[in-house]
Parts: C-alpha cells; sequence; structure tokens
C-alpha cells in the first residue's frame, strides 16, 4: 500500500486522530449547553467533575443506570437522521432511574462508530444534550471511539450512562404494594427503543417497506414512525413527587421485556398485575406490526410497550385525584388495572 | 420462513430473551462479589443504589468517566479468550478519574454483541468484577445487549462508566505545575487499551503473524503479548495520596493520544515537558511494532505508552524521595523528564 514507503501512521489503520479532535471540540460547546451549576470540569480534562449539593439531602443515595438504543440505531442509518437518537438514549437511562424517585444529575455517552465523521457525531451528541436538557441533567462527559473491522463504516453504537440522586427514606421500590392498589398508564410516544430487531424484521423485511414509504394508518412514513423518540417522563414525574402528596408507591418503565417482564420488577411476593386491555387504545403502529407478522398476543406483550410507556401503582382511594391532576396537567393518563394476589405474573383481561 | 406458519417471535428476528435472562442470573452472582457496604440493591432493579458515606468528605465531587477498549476486542476474539478484557475496560475508566485524585465507587458496563452467548458473557463480566476488586470500586449494574445486524455473530462491543469521589480541596488539577517540577513514570503492563487499530495491521497483516506464532523477542505468543490486561493504578496511587505528604501537582494518564497528547491535558499556560528517551527502556512489543510497519517517532510517541502507562507530576525536591517511595513498595518508577517553560508541547530529548 501507498502508505509503506512513507512509513504506516495510525490513519492508515482508519483511526484518525485528528478527526477525533474535531469531534472533541464541536461536542465540547453542545455539552456546555446542559451544564447545571454543580458541573465543576469542561470535558477536555480526564474526567468529569460534578459538586454534590448536600443540602437538600439527609442520607443521599446515588441512583445509577445505563443503556443503549438497540437496533433502532439501523433506523437512524437507514433514513440518514442522527439528531434524535441520542434523545432515545438518555430517555432509556433516566426513565430507569426516575422509577426510583431519582432526579438525574449528570449523564455521560460513549458512542462507537466505523468511520468517525465530526458532523455525524455532532449530530449525534446535539440529540444526546437535548434528552439531557428534557430531563435536566448535565452532559458530563463521553467517549467518542472509532473501531474500524467492529463496525462498518456507517454504523455505529451509543449507550449511556446516568448517575441521579435520592432521599434514602423517599425511594420508591414497590415494597409496599398490595393487592386493591391500582396501577395507571403514561402513554408512550412509540415504539421507543425496544422489540427493533422484531419491528424491522416484520415492516422492512416480510412486508417490504422502506422507511419512506408513507403509510396512511400510521399518517407518516414507516421511518418517520420508527425514529420517534422514546419520551422522557422526568419532567412529569419529578414535581408529582416533590410537590404534592400523592402515595406513589411503585414505577414502573416499560423497557426491553415490556409490560408481561418489567411490571414484576417492582411486584412483592403474593402480589401479581392484570391489566384491563380495552382501557388504554393500542397505538396503529403495534396492531401493523402484529397483523403483519402474525405475531402472537401474549409475544406483543413482552417486546412491545403497546402504547404505555410508565406505570404508576397507587392506593386504590387515590387513584382518580391522581388521575385529574395529570388531566390538569394536560397530560393523558389510564387507569389501566389493579394489584390482584398472585405470584408476581401479568394477565391481562 | 417456517417461524411465519405460527407467526413471528423476537427469537425469529435474533434477539433471545431468555438468553438474556440467563446471562442476566449468571451475571448478578459474579457482580455481587465486588459490593462494597454501601451498595443498596442487587442488579434485578431497574437501576443500582449507593448510599454516600458523606462522614469522610466536607465537600464531596463526583467524578465521572466513560470509556471502550477500542479493537482490542478482535483479539479477544481471534484468541476466544474473553476474561479478561473486561479488566480493561474497567482499567481504562478508572485510570482518568484516579488522575484527578478520585477513589473509584462504583462502575457500570455496557456489553453489546451480535448474538447473545450466556457463557460468553459470564466470562466477560467476571473481568469486570476482576477489574472493579483491583480498583475497590462496586459493580453496581449493567446492559447486555443482543444485537443482531450491527455485530456480526461473534463481534462484541464493551463500555464501561464510572464514578468517584473526591473532596474538592483535595482535586488535583495541574494548576500549580511550573517550570523545573519533576515527571515520574510508572511502567504500563504492555499495549493497554489504545493503538490496537495500527498493531493489529502491523502484526496480524503486514508481518502475517497470527495470536497464536510464538515470537522469542516478546517471550510468548503475539496474541497472549496483544491480550496483557491493561495495568490498574488505584491500589497503588490511592494510598499515596491519602497516607504520605507528597506534594502531587499533577497526574497523567496515558490513554489514547499516548505521551504527546494525554501530558499536555493538565499543564497550565507557560509550561511544556521534556521527556528523557534513555530514562526508560521501551519494551520489545513497541520497537517491533514500529520496526515492522516502519513508523515514524513522533507517530509511535502519539499512538502507543511505549511502556509508560502512568505519570506524576512533583517539585523538584520531592522527586528523589517519590522514587524511593515506589522502590519501598517494590514498584519500579522512574524519572522520566521534567516541565520546562514552553506552550504544552512535549519534546523529546
Amino acid at each position: 500500500m501507498a502508505g509503506l514507503e512513507k512509513g504506516l501512521t495510525y490513519a492508515h489503520s482508519g483511526v484518525d486522530i485528528d478527526a477525533g479532535n474535531r469531534a472533541v471540540d464541536l461536542i465540547r460547546q453542545i455539552a456546555q449547553s446542559t451544564f447545571r451549576p454543580e458541573v465543576l470540569s469542561n470535558l477536555g480534562g480526564f474526567s468529569g467533575l460534578f459538586a454534590l449539593d448536600l443540602t437538600r439531602y439527609q442520607k443521599p443515595v446515588l441512583v445509577a443506570s445505563t443503556d443503549g438504543v438497540g437496533t433502532k440505531l439501523k433506523i437512524a442509518v437507514l433514513m440518514n437522521r442522527h439528531s434524535s437518537i441520542g434523545i432515545d438514549v438518555v430517555a432509556m437511562c433516566v426513565n430507569d432511574i426516575l422509577v426510583q424517585g431519582a432526579e438525574p444529575l449528570f449523564f455521560l455517552d460513549y458512542l462507537a462508530m466505523g468511520k468517525l465523521a465530526p458532523e455525524k457525531v455532532a449530530a449525534i451528541v446535539a440529540g444526546v444534550a437535548e434528552g439531557c436538557r428534557q430531563a435536566g441533567c448535565a452532559l458530563l462527559g463521553g467517549e467518542t471511539a472509532e473501531m474500524p473491522g467492529i463496525y462498518s463504516p456507517e454504523e455505529y453504537d451509543l449507550a449511556g450512562f446516568v448517575v441521579g440522586i435520592a432521599e434514602r427514606a423517599k425511594i420508591i421500590n414497590g415494597s409496599r404494594i398490595k393487592p386493591g392498589d391500582r396501577i395507571i398508564g403514561l402513554p408512550s410516544s412509540g415504539l421507543h427503543s425496544n422489540g427493533y430487531s422484531l419491528a424491522r424484521k416484520v415492516l422492512l423485511e416480510e412486508a417490504g417497506y422502506q422507511v419512506d414509504t408513507y403509510h396512511h394508518a400510521l399518517g407518516r412514513t414507516v421511518g418517520e414512525e420508527m425514529l420517534v423518540p422514546t419520551r422522557i417522563y422526568v419532567s412529569l414525574i419529578l414535581p408529582l413527587l416533590e410537590k404534592t402528596d400523592f402515595d406513589i408507591l411503585g414505577m414502573v418503565n416499560i423497557t426491553g421485556g415490556a409490560l408481561r417482564e418489567n411490571i414484576p420488577r417492582i411486584l412483592p411476593p403474593g402480589c401479581a398485575v392484570a391489566l384491563k386491555k380495552q382501557s388504554w387504545s393500542i397505538p396503529p403502529i403495534f396492531s401493523l406490526i402484529q397483523e403483519i407478522g402474525r405475531i402472537k398476543e401474549a409475544e406483543m406483550q413482552r417486546v412491545f410497550n403497546l402504547g404505555l410507556g410508565f406505570l404508576l401503582i397507587v392506593p386504590n382511594k387515590e387513584a382518580s385525584a391522581l388521575l385529574s391532576y395529570f388531566n390538569r396537567q394536560k397530560e393523558k393518563a389510564y387507569l389501566v388495572g389493579e394489584v390482584i394476589p398472585g405470584n408476581k405474573e401479568v394477565v391481562f383481561v
């Protein structure tokens, strides 16, 4: 190869340090737009520094989670639209700590790609920053890695990591849930970031749709529907926890494993859940996938959120007041089921 | 396809939820071996909980970092040895927060693979847990994602996230460094986890070695040399910071960008660094790569650690006492250079 006459460089092996440095410069400005007063450092250092404000907590507990966005990435690549997938990765992480009652403090992202294109990196990280603003957390740092040979040139993976804080006595863990409690569901924005390997197989292979195929049942193209960002519930739920007296017994993020596998994660022994299928409307995208793929109902229920992205469990006597609360906030919310005696299973009635 | 008669399932799209659940069971046990008293949760919940012990800090600052292991992963895959790459990902993260004087508290890993093999996942995560034990931090959580179509079946990516804590007044940031200060270098264990795209190109393509080729200059096979885990400096450095009175002005983790690009990250204006090339011995793996690839010296210096994995900067008058300290700990350490007037450059003399 040509390079050998003058000796090999890192660039010959497919890694461009200068492109990496340009990306870091772009990222630094984007990240600063998310900073909270507690952030002590810029991104140039070896790590991110975040000063804890301890005046607000007696026994502070850090709450941490990591997640990716699965093969929703494939849709972003197919459409060459990279500005919202970062919202998804923030959503997947912050919703996981929100269910325990934690306030997100800061976020870090890991972005690995086959060929480092600084402008693509900037678009992706701008989405991460938008997600951080929606969640109220600082984008404290991140890693952008060029990994030729593991990712094809146009492919990438994106993972995130969030740290939040909660007062120990106020951590929500489901331990007081009992039969008779009610379950209130909040709408998802669409598929969120789970089930994409199956959704892609059904829509893009079995049905033969392209991402730019307009579908009348969706009212937009298949790709647009599949790329809708995962909803971030922080700005709706944190004020509920901090400024109202509702007795929130448990919260569930409908993530991988969907309705069937996530609800049991917070149920105490002796409890199960009955969800009323007619109590909320299943958005068209889910019916479309089920119909084309001839997917069994039970499989749909453990792969897709079916229109419910987040659940709250409250005592029976507080359920209607909580529904009214959401209504006053102009937010949709449904009474979707109740806790019943059982062995942590989810039944659909 | 066969599945269509009965309808599609998630497994048909290449995602096996049951394999994922088996992997989670294996991981849970491995992670528990790393827990510290502050850990409040098992891994089954939506997030990891870590109670802060605030009696030790007046103004606690959280210090966070994320990193991956680059294409060193390719070596693990080629050799089908997955038990130590997890040590690398912990090392890459904890060494980055250690340079600011932080004690690692907890770690989370993100593992994405083409085909989820629970036993391979368990081997990888066992390495992560070993790294966490070496660094004294808890493996608080993680994500294992099956992503067919982004990774080929045998490939995977591994990223990590660490959170540490430091007393605000004791954070080390290099701001007091001045010309005349001395630089002490600690040996690396080998290539660590940087420069692998170039190292693989040179050794496995140009030279035509296989991972199981024995090389006399290395005293082992090429693959064994390339898979040596990145050294974790926590157990050597934290006691130095906490139990001695040395005035550590700055520390440098020799990570991506190597000696040329990492040292300037902590230098204040008006300072540069002169490294004495003869003051430490460059291990054979680096000379081998340079020779075969005919790589220029300056390129080697910005891609590979050349045998120095971690640097400390101290006042001139403390340098020999610090060298004696490491000597008493039976640890190799070298006086490798000094701070000179300049504009943040690194010169080799």
